[in-house]
Protein backbone atom coordinates (compact mmCIF):
# COMPACT_ATOMS: atom_id res chain seq x y z
CA UNK A 1 0.00 0.00 0.00
CA UNK A 2 1.49 3.39 -0.88
CA UNK A 3 0.20 6.88 -0.78
CA UNK A 4 -2.17 6.40 -4.43
CA UNK A 5 -3.05 2.78 -3.37
CA UNK A 6 -5.59 1.64 -0.75
CA UNK A 7 -7.04 -1.78 -0.14
CA UNK A 8 -10.18 -3.14 1.58
CA UNK A 9 -11.06 -6.30 2.80
CA UNK A 10 -14.90 -6.95 2.99
CA UNK A 11 -14.86 -3.02 4.00
CA UNK A 12 -12.24 -2.70 6.10
CA UNK A 13 -8.83 -1.22 5.57
CA UNK A 14 -6.67 -4.01 5.10
CA UNK A 15 -2.94 -5.05 4.27
CA UNK A 16 -3.10 -8.74 3.40
CA UNK A 17 -5.59 -12.09 2.56
CA UNK A 18 -6.08 -14.46 5.24
CA UNK A 19 -4.90 -18.01 4.30
CA UNK A 20 -6.20 -20.62 3.16
CA UNK A 21 -8.38 -18.48 -0.23
CA UNK A 22 -9.70 -19.94 -3.46
CA UNK A 23 -8.50 -17.09 -5.01
CA UNK A 24 -5.10 -17.50 -4.65
CA UNK A 25 -5.36 -21.67 -4.97
CA UNK A 26 -7.30 -22.21 -7.70
CA UNK A 27 -8.03 -18.63 -9.23
CA UNK A 28 -11.40 -19.22 -7.58
CA UNK A 29 -13.35 -15.79 -7.87
CA UNK A 30 -14.60 -12.79 -10.44
CA UNK A 31 -13.48 -9.35 -11.13
CA UNK A 32 -14.65 -5.82 -11.91
CA UNK A 33 -12.34 -3.10 -12.92
CA UNK A 34 -14.48 0.77 -12.60
CA UNK A 35 -13.81 4.27 -13.35
CA UNK A 36 -14.38 6.67 -10.59
CA UNK A 37 -15.40 10.37 -11.56
CA UNK A 38 -14.97 11.95 -7.95
CA UNK A 39 -17.51 9.87 -5.49
CA UNK A 40 -19.20 8.03 -8.57
CA UNK A 41 -18.36 4.65 -9.86
CA UNK A 42 -19.05 4.80 -13.59
CA UNK A 43 -21.86 2.57 -15.16
CA UNK A 44 -21.58 0.47 -11.86
CA UNK A 45 -24.95 -1.72 -13.28
CA UNK A 46 -23.02 -2.60 -16.27
CA UNK A 47 -20.05 -3.93 -13.93
CA UNK A 48 -23.01 -5.57 -11.14
CA UNK A 49 -24.58 -7.13 -13.91
CA UNK A 50 -21.48 -9.29 -15.50
CA UNK A 51 -20.38 -10.14 -11.85
CA UNK A 52 -23.91 -11.41 -11.31
CA UNK A 53 -23.69 -13.68 -14.14
CA UNK A 54 -20.26 -14.90 -12.66
CA UNK A 55 -21.70 -15.65 -9.42
CA UNK A 56 -24.09 -17.62 -11.53
CA UNK A 57 -21.29 -19.69 -13.25
CA UNK A 58 -19.08 -20.44 -10.49
CA UNK A 59 -22.45 -21.12 -8.04
CA UNK A 60 -21.01 -18.01 -5.86
CA UNK A 61 -23.83 -16.76 -3.74
CA UNK A 62 -25.07 -13.55 -4.80
CA UNK A 63 -23.11 -10.96 -3.00
CA UNK A 64 -23.69 -8.13 -5.49
CA UNK A 65 -25.55 -5.62 -2.57
CA UNK A 66 -21.97 -6.00 -0.55
CA UNK A 67 -19.93 -5.24 -3.33
CA UNK A 68 -22.33 -2.23 -4.55
CA UNK A 69 -22.33 -0.80 -1.28
CA UNK A 70 -18.27 -1.70 -0.26
CA UNK A 71 -17.72 0.00 -3.96
CA UNK A 72 -19.56 3.33 -3.13
CA UNK A 73 -17.77 2.95 0.30
CA UNK A 74 -14.42 3.26 -1.92
CA UNK A 75 -15.22 5.70 -3.69
CA UNK A 76 -16.32 7.84 -1.77
CA UNK A 77 -12.74 7.42 0.33
CA UNK A 78 -11.40 7.83 -2.61
CA UNK A 79 -12.66 11.18 -3.39
CA UNK A 80 -12.20 12.31 0.51
CA UNK A 81 -8.19 11.53 -0.19
CA UNK A 82 -8.96 14.27 -3.10
CA UNK A 83 -8.62 12.16 -5.74
CA UNK A 84 -10.78 13.27 -8.50
CA UNK A 85 -10.02 10.17 -10.78
CA UNK A 86 -9.72 6.53 -9.33
CA UNK A 87 -9.61 2.98 -10.33
CA UNK A 88 -11.47 0.58 -8.28
CA UNK A 89 -10.48 -2.91 -8.78
CA UNK A 90 -13.00 -5.46 -6.83
CA UNK A 91 -11.89 -9.23 -6.90
CA UNK A 92 -14.18 -11.20 -5.13
CA UNK A 93 -12.92 -15.00 -3.86
CA UNK A 94 -14.50 -17.60 -3.13
CA UNK A 95 -12.85 -17.71 0.49
CA UNK A 96 -11.29 -20.06 3.00
CA UNK A 97 -12.02 -23.61 2.06
CA UNK A 98 -10.76 -27.04 2.85
CA UNK A 99 -7.72 -28.92 0.89
CA UNK A 100 -8.62 -30.17 -2.62
CA UNK A 101 -11.08 -28.66 -5.48
CA UNK A 102 -14.09 -29.38 -4.56
CA UNK A 103 -15.65 -26.11 -3.25
CA UNK A 104 -17.01 -25.44 0.47
CA UNK A 105 -20.81 -25.26 0.44
CA UNK A 106 -21.77 -22.87 1.61
CA UNK A 107 -19.04 -20.66 0.47
CA UNK A 108 -18.34 -17.50 2.61
CA UNK A 109 -17.21 -14.99 -0.04
CA UNK A 110 -14.18 -12.27 0.36
CA UNK A 111 -14.31 -8.85 -1.15
CA UNK A 112 -11.34 -7.28 -2.04
CA UNK A 113 -11.18 -3.48 -3.05
CA UNK A 114 -7.97 -1.60 -4.48
CA UNK A 115 -8.38 1.90 -5.30
CA UNK A 116 -5.82 3.15 -7.65
CA UNK A 117 -5.44 7.26 -7.99
CA UNK A 118 -5.30 7.83 -11.81
CA UNK A 119 -4.54 11.08 -13.81
CA UNK A 120 -7.37 13.14 -15.32
CA UNK A 121 -7.91 10.63 -18.85
CA UNK A 122 -11.19 11.38 -20.21
CA UNK A 123 -10.05 15.37 -21.35
CA UNK A 124 -9.02 14.01 -24.53
CA UNK A 125 -9.06 11.03 -26.21
CA UNK A 126 -6.16 8.64 -25.86
CA UNK A 127 -3.66 8.49 -28.26
CA UNK A 128 -3.64 6.39 -31.35
CA UNK A 129 -1.86 2.36 -30.07
CA UNK A 130 0.58 0.42 -31.80
CA UNK A 131 -1.01 -3.04 -31.99
CA UNK A 132 0.89 -6.39 -32.06
CA UNK A 133 0.04 -9.63 -32.42
CA UNK A 134 -0.14 -11.97 -29.45
CA UNK A 135 1.63 -15.00 -29.44
CA UNK A 136 -0.89 -16.56 -26.37
CA UNK A 137 -4.03 -17.41 -28.09
CA UNK A 138 -7.19 -17.36 -25.42
CA UNK A 139 -7.87 -20.56 -24.25
CA UNK A 140 -11.47 -22.64 -25.41
CA UNK A 141 -13.76 -22.25 -23.07
CA UNK A 142 -17.59 -21.65 -23.41
CA UNK A 143 -18.78 -22.40 -20.43
CA UNK A 144 -16.46 -19.51 -19.26
CA UNK A 145 -16.44 -17.04 -21.93
CA UNK A 146 -17.90 -13.70 -21.59
CA UNK A 147 -16.90 -13.68 -17.76
CA UNK A 148 -14.70 -11.61 -15.39
CA UNK A 149 -12.97 -14.52 -13.74
CA UNK A 150 -10.01 -14.93 -12.20
CA UNK A 151 -8.09 -17.52 -14.58
CA UNK A 152 -6.16 -14.77 -16.39
CA UNK A 153 -2.52 -16.56 -17.62
CA UNK A 154 -2.95 -15.64 -21.02
CA UNK A 155 -3.98 -11.43 -20.29
CA UNK A 156 -0.88 -11.85 -18.15
CA UNK A 157 1.12 -13.35 -20.76
CA UNK A 158 0.14 -11.65 -23.31
CA UNK A 159 0.76 -8.29 -21.84
CA UNK A 160 4.21 -9.19 -20.74
CA UNK A 161 4.69 -10.30 -24.60
CA UNK A 162 3.30 -6.83 -26.12
CA UNK A 163 5.69 -4.72 -23.46
CA UNK A 164 8.81 -6.80 -24.22
CA UNK A 165 8.03 -5.81 -27.79
CA UNK A 166 7.35 -2.77 -27.53
CA UNK A 167 3.48 -2.37 -28.60
CA UNK A 168 0.89 -0.73 -26.29
CA UNK A 169 -1.61 -3.23 -26.39
CA UNK A 170 -2.03 -6.87 -28.90
CA UNK A 171 -5.01 -8.61 -30.63
CA UNK A 172 -5.40 -12.10 -29.30
CA UNK A 173 -6.68 -14.94 -31.40
CA UNK A 174 -8.85 -18.19 -30.30
CA UNK A 175 -7.48 -21.04 -30.59
CA UNK A 176 -8.90 -21.25 -34.27
CA UNK A 177 -6.98 -18.00 -35.42
CA UNK A 178 -9.43 -15.52 -35.36
CA UNK A 179 -8.96 -12.25 -33.46
CA UNK A 180 -10.68 -11.60 -30.37
CA UNK A 181 -10.24 -8.96 -28.75
CA UNK A 182 -6.61 -7.05 -27.68
CA UNK A 183 -5.05 -8.12 -24.28
CA UNK A 184 -7.20 -5.95 -21.82
CA UNK A 185 -10.27 -4.47 -24.25
CA UNK A 186 -12.72 -5.50 -26.86
CA UNK A 187 -12.02 -3.87 -30.23
CA UNK A 188 -14.37 -2.67 -33.04
CA UNK A 189 -13.38 -2.24 -36.44
CA UNK A 190 -15.22 -0.20 -38.96
CA UNK A 191 -15.72 -2.30 -42.53
CA UNK A 192 -17.98 -0.56 -45.39
CA UNK A 193 -19.77 1.99 -43.03
CA UNK A 194 -20.34 -0.92 -39.93
CA UNK A 195 -18.91 -1.37 -36.62
CA UNK A 196 -17.68 -5.32 -36.71
CA UNK A 197 -16.49 -6.87 -33.20
CA UNK A 198 -16.27 -10.42 -33.01
CA UNK A 199 -18.51 -12.69 -30.54
CA UNK A 200 -17.50 -14.51 -27.34
CA UNK A 201 -19.06 -17.75 -27.16
CA UNK A 202 -16.21 -19.35 -26.92
CA UNK A 203 -13.66 -17.43 -25.36
CA UNK A 204 -12.86 -13.61 -24.58
CA UNK A 205 -14.44 -11.25 -22.04
CA UNK A 206 -17.59 -9.20 -22.44
CA UNK A 207 -16.85 -5.80 -21.82
CA UNK A 208 -18.76 -2.65 -20.17
CA UNK A 209 -17.76 -0.37 -22.52
CA UNK A 210 -18.50 -2.88 -25.69
CA UNK A 211 -21.93 -3.45 -24.70
CA UNK A 212 -21.86 0.63 -24.58
CA UNK A 213 -21.00 0.60 -27.51
CA UNK A 214 -23.25 -1.54 -29.33
CA UNK A 215 -26.24 -0.51 -27.56
CA UNK A 216 -25.66 3.07 -27.24
CA UNK A 217 -23.13 4.92 -29.24
CA UNK A 218 -23.38 3.39 -31.80
CA UNK A 219 -26.66 3.90 -32.45
CA UNK A 220 -26.14 7.24 -31.62
CA UNK A 221 -24.13 7.84 -34.31
CA UNK A 222 -26.41 5.94 -37.02
CA UNK A 223 -24.09 3.21 -37.14
CA UNK A 224 -24.74 -0.59 -37.60
CA UNK A 225 -23.08 -3.46 -35.21
CA UNK A 226 -21.97 -6.74 -36.36
CA UNK A 227 -21.14 -9.39 -33.99
CA UNK A 228 -18.94 -11.75 -36.56
CA UNK A 229 -15.71 -13.20 -37.12
CA UNK A 230 -12.78 -11.63 -38.75
CA UNK A 231 -9.48 -12.63 -40.26
CA UNK A 232 -5.93 -10.82 -39.21
CA UNK A 233 -6.11 -9.69 -42.86
CA UNK A 234 -9.45 -8.37 -42.45
CA UNK A 235 -8.45 -6.45 -39.66
CA UNK A 236 -6.03 -5.02 -41.12
CA UNK A 237 -8.07 -4.11 -44.08
CA UNK A 238 -10.25 -2.33 -42.17
CA UNK A 239 -10.65 1.50 -42.38
CA UNK A 240 -10.47 2.22 -38.74
CA UNK A 241 -10.14 0.33 -35.60
CA UNK A 242 -10.14 1.29 -32.11
CA UNK A 243 -10.83 -0.81 -28.63
CA UNK A 244 -12.67 -0.08 -25.48
CA UNK A 245 -12.27 -0.77 -22.03
CA UNK A 246 -13.67 0.63 -18.63
CA UNK A 247 -10.35 2.63 -17.86
CA UNK A 248 -9.40 3.90 -21.61
CA UNK A 249 -13.03 4.51 -22.59
CA UNK A 250 -12.23 4.10 -26.24
CA UNK A 251 -8.60 3.93 -27.79
CA UNK A 252 -7.93 4.73 -31.18
CA UNK A 253 -5.52 2.18 -33.60
CA UNK A 254 -2.66 3.67 -35.22
CA UNK A 255 -1.29 -0.07 -36.66
CA UNK A 256 -1.27 -2.82 -36.55
CA UNK A 257 0.73 -4.97 -38.72
CA UNK A 258 1.45 -3.67 -42.04
CA UNK A 259 -1.08 -1.23 -41.48
CA UNK A 260 -1.47 1.99 -39.95
CA UNK A 261 -4.25 4.45 -39.51
CA UNK A 262 -3.90 8.50 -39.19
CA UNK A 263 -7.15 9.20 -39.22
CA UNK A 264 -10.48 8.01 -36.55
CA UNK A 265 -13.24 9.85 -36.87
CA UNK A 266 -15.41 7.24 -35.55
CA UNK A 267 -13.62 6.73 -32.51
CA UNK A 268 -13.28 10.69 -32.03
CA UNK A 269 -16.74 11.05 -32.61
CA UNK A 270 -17.80 8.17 -30.24
CA UNK A 271 -15.46 9.10 -27.79
CA UNK A 272 -17.34 12.60 -27.98
CA UNK A 273 -20.43 10.71 -26.82
CA UNK A 274 -18.71 9.09 -23.98
CA UNK A 275 -17.20 12.40 -22.51
CA UNK A 276 -20.23 14.02 -22.73
CA UNK A 277 -21.98 11.35 -20.70
CA UNK A 278 -18.80 11.62 -17.98
CA UNK A 279 -19.68 15.72 -17.83
CA UNK B 1 -4.94 -23.07 10.57
CA UNK B 2 -6.02 -25.68 12.83
CA UNK B 3 -4.25 -28.17 14.60
CA UNK B 4 -4.17 -30.42 11.38
CA UNK B 5 -2.74 -27.56 9.37
CA UNK B 6 0.11 -25.24 8.80
CA UNK B 7 1.42 -22.54 6.40
CA UNK B 8 4.19 -20.85 5.33
CA UNK B 9 4.61 -18.01 3.51
CA UNK B 10 8.51 -17.83 2.32
CA UNK B 11 9.29 -20.55 4.82
CA UNK B 12 7.98 -18.27 7.53
CA UNK B 13 4.77 -19.34 9.66
CA UNK B 14 1.80 -16.99 8.05
CA UNK B 15 -1.72 -16.70 8.22
CA UNK B 16 -2.38 -13.74 5.75
CA UNK B 17 -0.93 -13.25 2.01
CA UNK B 18 0.54 -9.37 1.58
CA UNK B 19 -1.68 -7.38 -0.91
CA UNK B 20 -1.41 -7.01 -3.90
CA UNK B 21 -0.68 -9.93 -5.22
CA UNK B 22 -0.77 -11.75 -8.70
CA UNK B 23 -1.93 -14.95 -7.30
CA UNK B 24 -5.41 -13.75 -6.07
CA UNK B 25 -5.17 -11.04 -9.23
CA UNK B 26 -4.99 -13.61 -12.25
CA UNK B 27 -4.16 -17.15 -10.64
CA UNK B 28 -0.55 -15.60 -11.36
CA UNK B 29 1.29 -19.05 -10.34
CA UNK B 30 1.62 -22.39 -9.77
CA UNK B 31 1.24 -25.30 -7.15
CA UNK B 32 2.04 -29.23 -6.43
CA UNK B 33 0.76 -31.01 -3.72
CA UNK B 34 3.43 -33.50 -2.49
CA UNK B 35 2.49 -36.67 -0.04
CA UNK B 36 4.91 -36.70 2.93
CA UNK B 37 5.74 -39.66 4.42
CA UNK B 38 7.74 -38.90 7.97
CA UNK B 39 10.02 -36.62 6.81
CA UNK B 40 10.51 -37.12 2.70
CA UNK B 41 8.67 -35.37 0.54
CA UNK B 42 8.11 -38.61 -1.97
CA UNK B 43 9.00 -38.11 -5.48
CA UNK B 44 9.75 -34.73 -5.07
CA UNK B 45 12.01 -34.53 -7.90
CA UNK B 46 9.38 -34.80 -10.47
CA UNK B 47 7.11 -32.42 -8.65
CA UNK B 48 10.09 -30.10 -8.96
CA UNK B 49 10.58 -30.85 -12.63
CA UNK B 50 7.08 -29.80 -13.33
CA UNK B 51 7.74 -26.79 -11.45
CA UNK B 52 10.53 -26.06 -13.26
CA UNK B 53 8.86 -26.27 -16.44
CA UNK B 54 5.76 -24.04 -15.24
CA UNK B 55 8.66 -21.63 -14.22
CA UNK B 56 9.71 -21.67 -17.56
CA UNK B 57 6.36 -21.33 -19.47
CA UNK B 58 5.02 -18.56 -17.36
CA UNK B 59 8.31 -16.57 -17.01
CA UNK B 60 8.75 -16.59 -13.38
CA UNK B 61 12.55 -16.63 -11.81
CA UNK B 62 13.40 -20.00 -11.68
CA UNK B 63 12.69 -20.58 -7.40
CA UNK B 64 12.95 -24.02 -7.32
CA UNK B 65 15.94 -24.24 -4.91
CA UNK B 66 13.97 -22.12 -2.38
CA UNK B 67 10.83 -24.45 -2.93
CA UNK B 68 12.71 -27.34 -2.53
CA UNK B 69 14.41 -26.42 0.62
CA UNK B 70 11.39 -24.86 2.25
CA UNK B 71 9.32 -28.17 1.37
CA UNK B 72 12.24 -29.60 3.21
CA UNK B 73 11.68 -27.37 6.20
CA UNK B 74 7.87 -28.50 6.13
CA UNK B 75 7.69 -31.99 6.04
CA UNK B 76 10.73 -31.81 8.98
CA UNK B 77 8.30 -29.49 10.75
CA UNK B 78 5.00 -31.78 10.36
CA UNK B 79 7.07 -34.87 11.06
CA UNK B 80 8.00 -32.76 14.39
CA UNK B 81 4.27 -32.41 15.24
CA UNK B 82 3.98 -36.16 15.03
CA UNK B 83 2.33 -36.10 11.42
CA UNK B 84 3.35 -39.66 10.06
CA UNK B 85 1.60 -38.94 6.74
CA UNK B 86 1.02 -35.44 5.68
CA UNK B 87 0.12 -33.11 2.68
CA UNK B 88 2.43 -30.44 1.66
CA UNK B 89 0.93 -27.91 -1.01
CA UNK B 90 3.34 -25.49 -2.26
CA UNK B 91 1.73 -22.57 -4.64
CA UNK B 92 4.33 -19.90 -6.10
CA UNK B 93 2.69 -16.69 -6.92
CA UNK B 94 4.21 -13.97 -9.08
CA UNK B 95 3.73 -11.80 -6.36
CA UNK B 96 3.01 -7.71 -5.52
CA UNK B 97 2.96 -5.92 -8.85
CA UNK B 98 1.34 -2.52 -10.66
CA UNK B 99 -2.46 -2.61 -11.62
CA UNK B 100 -3.32 -4.43 -14.58
CA UNK B 101 -2.13 -7.37 -16.20
CA UNK B 102 1.46 -6.84 -17.14
CA UNK B 103 4.15 -8.86 -14.55
CA UNK B 104 6.63 -6.80 -12.74
CA UNK B 105 10.00 -7.25 -13.93
CA UNK B 106 11.84 -8.71 -12.71
CA UNK B 107 8.93 -10.80 -10.36
CA UNK B 108 9.38 -11.41 -6.71
CA UNK B 109 7.40 -14.53 -6.06
CA UNK B 110 5.89 -15.60 -2.76
CA UNK B 111 6.30 -19.58 -1.62
CA UNK B 112 3.31 -20.44 0.26
CA UNK B 113 3.12 -23.90 1.77
CA UNK B 114 0.18 -25.75 3.58
CA UNK B 115 1.12 -28.80 5.63
CA UNK B 116 -1.93 -30.84 5.93
CA UNK B 117 -2.20 -34.10 8.17
CA UNK B 118 -3.42 -37.35 6.57
CA UNK B 119 -4.71 -40.42 7.70
CA UNK B 120 -2.68 -43.44 6.95
CA UNK B 121 -3.41 -44.47 3.22
CA UNK B 122 -1.02 -45.76 1.52
CA UNK B 123 -1.17 -49.73 3.30
CA UNK B 124 -3.82 -50.73 1.57
CA UNK B 125 -5.32 -50.01 -2.46
CA UNK B 126 -8.36 -47.48 -2.00
CA UNK B 127 -11.82 -48.72 -2.45
CA UNK B 128 -12.54 -48.69 -6.11
CA UNK B 129 -13.99 -45.51 -6.92
CA UNK B 130 -17.61 -44.42 -8.83
CA UNK B 131 -16.51 -41.87 -11.53
CA UNK B 132 -19.39 -39.56 -13.49
CA UNK B 133 -18.98 -37.91 -16.29
CA UNK B 134 -18.15 -34.13 -16.21
CA UNK B 135 -20.57 -31.23 -17.64
CA UNK B 136 -17.15 -29.21 -17.07
CA UNK B 137 -14.60 -29.57 -19.94
CA UNK B 138 -10.94 -28.73 -20.09
CA UNK B 139 -10.35 -25.57 -21.72
CA UNK B 140 -8.01 -26.05 -24.78
CA UNK B 141 -4.84 -24.52 -24.53
CA UNK B 142 -2.03 -25.90 -25.59
CA UNK B 143 0.22 -23.34 -24.44
CA UNK B 144 0.05 -24.47 -20.21
CA UNK B 145 -1.47 -28.37 -21.31
CA UNK B 146 0.39 -30.17 -18.98
CA UNK B 147 1.42 -27.40 -16.24
CA UNK B 148 -0.31 -27.14 -12.93
CA UNK B 149 -0.65 -23.82 -12.82
CA UNK B 150 -3.47 -21.73 -10.64
CA UNK B 151 -6.16 -21.54 -13.76
CA UNK B 152 -8.54 -24.36 -12.11
CA UNK B 153 -12.00 -22.95 -12.45
CA UNK B 154 -12.77 -26.24 -14.37
CA UNK B 155 -11.46 -28.67 -11.71
CA UNK B 156 -13.31 -26.56 -8.69
CA UNK B 157 -16.99 -26.57 -10.88
CA UNK B 158 -16.60 -30.00 -11.94
CA UNK B 159 -15.83 -31.17 -8.20
CA UNK B 160 -18.72 -29.33 -7.23
CA UNK B 161 -20.88 -31.49 -9.43
CA UNK B 162 -19.57 -35.13 -8.92
CA UNK B 163 -20.04 -34.20 -4.86
CA UNK B 164 -23.73 -33.06 -5.61
CA UNK B 165 -24.12 -36.09 -7.68
CA UNK B 166 -22.44 -37.99 -5.29
CA UNK B 167 -19.78 -39.65 -7.16
CA UNK B 168 -16.38 -40.01 -5.70
CA UNK B 169 -14.81 -38.62 -8.90
CA UNK B 170 -15.33 -37.32 -12.69
CA UNK B 171 -14.24 -37.99 -16.29
CA UNK B 172 -13.33 -34.48 -17.31
CA UNK B 173 -13.48 -34.34 -21.95
CA UNK B 174 -11.65 -32.02 -23.76
CA UNK B 175 -13.20 -29.27 -25.89
CA UNK B 176 -13.55 -32.05 -28.07
CA UNK B 177 -15.70 -34.64 -26.61
CA UNK B 178 -12.04 -36.86 -25.70
CA UNK B 179 -11.90 -37.94 -22.08
CA UNK B 180 -8.85 -36.60 -20.73
CA UNK B 181 -8.45 -37.30 -17.32
CA UNK B 182 -10.54 -37.37 -13.97
CA UNK B 183 -10.75 -34.10 -11.91
CA UNK B 184 -7.75 -34.91 -9.95
CA UNK B 185 -5.50 -37.43 -11.31
CA UNK B 186 -5.00 -38.90 -14.47
CA UNK B 187 -6.41 -42.56 -15.92
CA UNK B 188 -5.47 -45.53 -17.20
CA UNK B 189 -7.15 -48.20 -19.28
CA UNK B 190 -6.62 -51.61 -19.65
CA UNK B 191 -7.50 -52.05 -23.14
CA UNK B 192 -6.35 -55.71 -24.89
CA UNK B 193 -3.54 -55.76 -21.90
CA UNK B 194 -2.01 -52.61 -22.78
CA UNK B 195 -2.58 -49.24 -20.95
CA UNK B 196 -4.05 -46.30 -22.41
CA UNK B 197 -4.59 -43.12 -21.31
CA UNK B 198 -4.85 -39.96 -23.35
CA UNK B 199 -2.20 -37.41 -24.19
CA UNK B 200 -2.23 -34.34 -22.74
CA UNK B 201 -0.84 -31.66 -25.60
CA UNK B 202 -4.00 -30.03 -25.61
CA UNK B 203 -5.23 -29.40 -22.37
CA UNK B 204 -4.81 -31.25 -18.87
CA UNK B 205 -2.15 -31.82 -16.05
CA UNK B 206 0.71 -34.18 -16.47
CA UNK B 207 1.10 -35.60 -13.33
CA UNK B 208 4.05 -37.16 -11.15
CA UNK B 209 2.43 -40.52 -10.67
CA UNK B 210 1.31 -40.97 -14.44
CA UNK B 211 4.70 -40.38 -15.48
CA UNK B 212 6.07 -43.30 -12.96
CA UNK B 213 2.70 -45.43 -14.45
CA UNK B 214 4.28 -44.50 -17.81
CA UNK B 215 8.17 -45.28 -17.06
CA UNK B 216 7.67 -47.52 -13.99
CA UNK B 217 5.18 -49.47 -12.94
CA UNK B 218 3.75 -50.56 -16.09
CA UNK B 219 7.30 -52.38 -17.68
CA UNK B 220 7.91 -53.66 -14.11
CA UNK B 221 4.63 -55.57 -15.05
CA UNK B 222 5.56 -56.15 -18.43
CA UNK B 223 2.53 -53.80 -19.79
CA UNK B 224 3.17 -51.39 -22.68
CA UNK B 225 1.83 -47.74 -22.32
CA UNK B 226 0.09 -45.85 -25.31
CA UNK B 227 -0.74 -42.33 -25.29
CA UNK B 228 -4.12 -42.13 -26.96
CA UNK B 229 -7.54 -40.73 -27.64
CA UNK B 230 -10.18 -42.58 -26.61
CA UNK B 231 -14.00 -42.32 -26.70
CA UNK B 232 -16.52 -42.23 -23.66
CA UNK B 233 -17.76 -45.60 -25.41
CA UNK B 234 -14.26 -47.13 -25.30
CA UNK B 235 -13.36 -46.11 -21.92
CA UNK B 236 -16.36 -47.95 -20.78
CA UNK B 237 -15.36 -51.04 -22.53
CA UNK B 238 -12.30 -51.48 -20.89
CA UNK B 239 -11.30 -54.54 -18.77
CA UNK B 240 -10.10 -52.24 -16.23
CA UNK B 241 -10.07 -48.56 -15.54
CA UNK B 242 -7.67 -46.43 -12.61
CA UNK B 243 -6.62 -43.32 -11.94
CA UNK B 244 -2.90 -41.86 -10.21
CA UNK B 245 -2.43 -38.68 -8.11
CA UNK B 246 -0.16 -37.72 -5.77
CA UNK B 247 -2.16 -38.26 -2.12
CA UNK B 248 -3.89 -41.53 -3.47
CA UNK B 249 -1.18 -43.00 -5.41
CA UNK B 250 -3.27 -45.38 -7.84
CA UNK B 251 -7.50 -45.85 -6.85
CA UNK B 252 -9.19 -48.70 -8.94
CA UNK B 253 -12.69 -47.30 -10.68
CA UNK B 254 -15.79 -49.59 -9.65
CA UNK B 255 -18.46 -47.57 -12.08
CA UNK B 256 -18.37 -45.32 -14.87
CA UNK B 257 -21.51 -44.69 -16.45
CA UNK B 258 -23.57 -48.49 -17.01
CA UNK B 259 -20.48 -49.95 -16.61
CA UNK B 260 -19.21 -51.85 -13.69
CA UNK B 261 -15.99 -53.46 -12.78
CA UNK B 262 -15.18 -55.73 -9.83
CA UNK B 263 -12.16 -57.15 -10.47
CA UNK B 264 -8.82 -54.75 -10.71
CA UNK B 265 -5.75 -56.94 -11.13
CA UNK B 266 -3.67 -54.73 -12.84
CA UNK B 267 -4.44 -51.43 -10.98
CA UNK B 268 -3.52 -54.51 -7.61
CA UNK B 269 -0.69 -55.41 -8.81
CA UNK B 270 0.74 -51.61 -9.41
CA UNK B 271 -0.17 -50.99 -6.40
CA UNK B 272 1.88 -53.39 -4.81
CA UNK B 273 4.75 -51.92 -6.43
CA UNK B 274 3.56 -48.58 -5.39
CA UNK B 275 3.42 -49.61 -1.74
CA UNK B 276 7.01 -51.48 -1.99
CA UNK B 277 8.46 -48.23 -3.14
CA UNK B 278 7.01 -46.08 0.26
CA UNK B 279 8.74 -48.60 2.16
Amino acid sequence: MCGNTVIWLNGVAATALPLPDRGVEFGDGLFETLLVNGTEPLYSELHLARFQAGCRALMFPDCSVAVQQQLRQAALASAARGWRWSALRVTVTRGAGPRGYAPPEPADPRIIITATRLEETTAHMPDPARLGLASVRWPAQPLLAGLKHLNRLENVLAAREYREAGYDEAVMLDQQGNPISVVAANFFAVCDGQLLTPPLHGCGIAGTRRDLVMRRWAPALGLAVREEFMTVDQLESAQEVFYSNSLLGLRPVASFGKRTWNEHPVCAAMYGLYRDELQ
